[in-house]
Formats: C-alpha cells, structure tokens, sequence
C-alpha cells in the first residue's frame, strides 16, 4: 500500500507533517510505504533531524502550495503544481491508494471532487468525523464539505454515514439520527423537515431527529446534518472545550492548595484528555469521492498527523469504497 | 411594577417556579409585586410550604396548561385559558410590566408575537441568550424563535442585539459578528454571505464573521444567526459541557487519591461552575415584541427561575423596548 502526504498542507507543516509520518513508521506495518508531495529541500531538513530508516518514504518534489487563505478553486485552476493537486493526482493515476492532508479544506475537498470524480450513485461527497462522547464516539456529517445542502444529499449523507459507522466504530447496525431543534417529528427548518420524511422512507436505521444535547448521551451513531451546520456545531464545541479547561486551569494556579489537589487527581484528567482528544482519530474522510482522501484538521501536531495516517491505512485496508458503493447501489 | 409569571410552565413547574418566586422576594425590591398564573390550588400547596409573607403575590387561577409537547399554535387556537394565554394577556391589558415562563418555547413565543404585535419595523422578534464565556458574556441570537430566517430578518436581529447587548451587558460599542463557517468574508451559505452585505451597510459595529472557535474568545459581543443554528449550537454546547463534567466526574471517583485531589483543588472547580452556569442568567428576551416577555430555560430549577424574575425587573426598569424602539428608528 502506498500513502500520499500532502506535506505542505496545514498550519504545522512541514515540521509536524513529516514528524507524524515518522512517527507512522512504528504503527503501519513494514509493507505500506510514503510519498511526500512538496518542497525537497524543506522536506529533507525535517528529514534529516530524526534518526531513522528513510528508505519507506519517496519524495515528490513541488514549490507551490495552496495556502490556509487561497479560494476553494485555488488548486483546480491557479496553482496546479501544488502539493495538494499533485498528490490528488497520484490518486487519480494509481501511484497512490490514499491521501493525508492537513491544509485548506475548501481547496483540497474541490480538487479530490473534481479530479477523482464521485462514486456511483452520490451527488455531492460529504466531511465525516468520528467525535469522542463519554459512552464511546459518533460520527458526524457533513462536517464542513457542503453547505445549503438539499434533502435529497441530506438523505445520500445518511446512507454514506451509516456504512462508514459500520466500518469505523464496528458496530452492526448504527442508529442514524437527523440533527433538529428538538427530538420531536415535527421539528425543524424546511429542509430538515422534507430530508427527516425521505429518511423515514429510505433509511432502516434512522431514529429519528436528535438534538444537541442528544448528541453526547448515547443516543445517536450518525449525526446527518448539512455542512454549514456541523462546521458551527463542531467549532463551537471545540471552543467550549477549550474555554472551560482554560477556565479551570486559571482558578487553579490561583491557590497553591488547589495546585497540590491538581497534582493529586491529575490522572482523572490525563483520562479525559485522552478520551476526548480529536487529535486520536486524527482525520475525516471525505465520503462520496472515488478515492481515500482523509482530511487532516489544519492546526493537526505530529501525534494527529500520525492518527490520520492510520485512518487512511485503516479504511484503505477495509476497502471502504466498495463497501460504500455496494451499499448505496443496495439502497438504490 | 407587576411580573406576570406562568406558574405551570416548565419541566419542574409549580414546585421550583414558586420557590423560584419566593427567593426572588429577597431580591426584588419591595415595590414589585408578583401574579402567580396557574391552578390555584397547586399554586397554594407550593406558597404554603413555605413560611414568608405572601403579600407580594396575587394568584390568576386557571387549570388549562400547555404542556412541552403541545404544538406552536396551542396557547392560541387550543388551550386559550392556558397559563401561558392569561398571563400574555395580562401584560397586554397592561396588568403586568413583564412577563416570564419556563414553558414549552413554541408556543409561548407564537402567543407573545400574536396577542402583543411587534415592535414597530421588526419583521420578526428574536430570542436573545446570554452565555457566559472565560473573558465574560455575550449574546447570541436568535437561539430558537424562528427557522429559516432571511438576510433582512438577520439584519434586524443584528440591531436589536446590539442594543440589548448595551443595555444587559452595559457594552458602549458592541462588536457584532455573523456567525459563519470561517471568519474570512467570502465564508458561509447563501444567507450568510447576503446577510454579510446587508451588515456590512447598515451596521456601524460589525466586525465581519465568526466561527464557533471565536466565540468564547473575547473577540464578539454579539452573534448573529438563524435560530434553527442558534438553537442547535446552544444545545450541543450544553451537551458536551455536561458530558466533560460528567467524564471527570467518574474519572475521581476511580481512585482514592483523585478524591482527596479533588477535595483539595474544589475551589477552583466551584468558581468554574459558578462562572459558566447558565442558571445565573435564568431567562432569555424575546426581542422585538411589544412587551417584555422572558423566557426561562425549560429545565429551569427555583434558583435559574429567580433570576429569570431578576432580568424581567431589570430589562422594565431599564426601559428596554423604549431603547430598542429608539435604536430601530435610528438604523431605518
């Protein structure tokens, strides 16, 4: 197996990119191999800073890169001997079996869309993310891919999420539930309402509509919702987090008693840190392209990076695509 | 001033609607008195447990109630002699200054807009939250009142908040953001980035857009959205706070020692609760009805309820429609 990596792609690149590759060496068995798509000399210096066997990694070399702020079509038609394009072609060609990046979302997303093409049957690819809950984890989507996303992708969506919670999490039969401002049938905007009847229709799973505080509890598997939506949800709840353990870090040095207490329960917090690090799954796949492309979170560090190459051997090795594309043509 | 309360609505209503009422007796000033709407008898057997002087309250007697299930158009069409009903229609006659109930959000918000009207050139009243964050508070709305708003809708949202956000937050300039999937300008759906133009015309406090990361980082005062969004975002918020807190939670108690640690640092997790708990604001504004109706958090317990009573005196006293009547006028 052959993993393309963008290496130019994300706010810690190429520092962290290549250290996660490294890093990878010891987790993804002998036999999968690297490419890293940028710029040589940059990618060597990184190199040359650890001491290990480089003789899994091959270098494609290219200067230009899509940055953070570059429009969605930045790849497509301006800057098409950048990192991101140039590994999405390798893809394409056959030169690799999946693709890691950490860079511009937009830019990367339209590029495997266009370049690699759709799998049979899906209209519009979609963003899943696995999210750790205090029972286990979910899957949301679309989590950032689409937005104004119609009823008719809402219900593809489902239908993608729920074989992608079987493949990732291994559950037999994940309950998908479609995200609303109330668990209520009736509850809704329009298009919830009119995606809500085609999934009562379409999809054997569904559970119904699931609210926010639905989503931490057990209740739900697969969170459908459209990707303007789940990108506000998810950045929020990213916010909070952090807000909170900020918070508390705060009233916490101010008392040295509180400090020794700290040091005490310390492990209670290693635990949940672990638990809901996003960086332990690392990467979302892109669902609906014909091709694995995980998609990295932009300010990834080498520990998220290195995660996300594990998702795209993981799903590379469990053939998700055709596990995807049996599953949509069953429920055509 | 007299504050209607609908004694019936709410998860935990009568019981912690009354005691709520009792302990806001303390800290009210003597001069407001309080109607209790609801079954008279129910309402007795709560006041009864209690040993104050009950001259501050008047009882409105009605046994019809709108349960949380009861469809938007239940306090109109259906139940017309339901707490939430009567107590509306006393702040119409002008019996009441305000209004507060932890009923069912639907329709107590259809009841308000229909039988007190809309503040003059509001098209569509909104309902204003106000959440805590590390560096303070600030507002978001619309957190439920309405789905599938318009950019003109949007527009008035952003110049009523930045209004309330002077009066409750005692902000001189407000920075007001558009709650969007990236703060870069081209960011959003089509709402949004029609919406971005309009704020950007019309609104002299408008900082650009916002993500969810930017929320609790002191960098806006106001958020603007649909209240389909605001709604989901506020509750997948509360959902992952509380499943933070609870995965701590049974992290210490695995162990001995994280118990005394956690005795030790409790302080410090105290000022955290204090700090973010949504309770000590108790009731949202419903923004742009021609009367002052506040909205309780359904789950609300006596403590969340009393200060729901508290922004209903402050807001009248305030003068708070006479302000926002004034700021529209202005912005037109």
């Amino acid at each position: 197996m052959i993993i393309a990596l963008d290496a130019m792609g994300g706010d810690n690149a190429p520092q962290d990119i290549i250290s996660g590759a490294i890093q990878a060496l010891e987790e993804i068995p002998a036999d999968v191999t690297f490419k890293l798509v940028g710029d040589e000399s940059l990618i060597n210096l990184e190199l040359n800073k650890h001491n290990v066997d480089l003789e899994r990694f091959s270098i494609i070399h290219t200067t230009e890169v899509v940055t953070m702020d570059d429009p969605p079509t930045a790849a497509i038609r301006g800057k098409k001997n950048s990192s991101i394009a140039i590994a999405v072609d390798m893809v394409k060609k056959g030169e690799a079996d999946a693709l890691v990046s950490a860079g511009n979302t937009g830019a990367s997303v339209a590029c495997c869309i266009l370049k690699l093409g759709r799998l049979p049957g899906i209209s519009r690819p979609a963003i899943a993310t696995v999210i750790p809950a205090p029972h286990g984890k979910f899957v949301l989507l679309d989590s950032g891919a689409n937005v104004d996303s119609k009823p008719e992708m809402l219900n593809q969506f489902s239908i993608m999420g729920e074989i992608y919670a079987k493949v990732i999490l291994e559950l037999d039969s994940p309950r998908v539930g479609l995200f609303s401002n109330g668990s209520e049938d009736g509850k809704g905007n329009e298009v919830t309402k009119a995606t809500f009847k085609l999934l009562k229709e379409n999809n054997y799973n569904f559970i119904g509509n699931v609210e926010g505080t639905d989503l931490f509890k057990d209740k739900v598997d697969v969170v459908v919702c459209d990707g303007f939506i789940g990108n506000l949800v998810l950045k929020s709840c990213e916010g909070i987090a952090k807000g909170i353990s900020g918070m508390l870090k705060e009233n916490i040095k101010k008392k040295q008693v509180r400090k020794v207490g700290y040091a005490l329960s310390k492990g209670a917090f290693d635990e949940l840190r672990e638990k809901t690090d996003s960086r332990a799954t690392g990467g979302a796949l892109l669902l609906g392209v014909n091709g694995i492309f995980i998609k990295a979170h932009g300010s990834s560090d080498a520990y998220a990076l290195k995660n996300a190459l594990k998702v795209a051997y993981e799903l590379t090795l469990k053939e998700i695509n055709k596990k995807l594309i049996a599953g949509i043509e069953q429920e055509a």
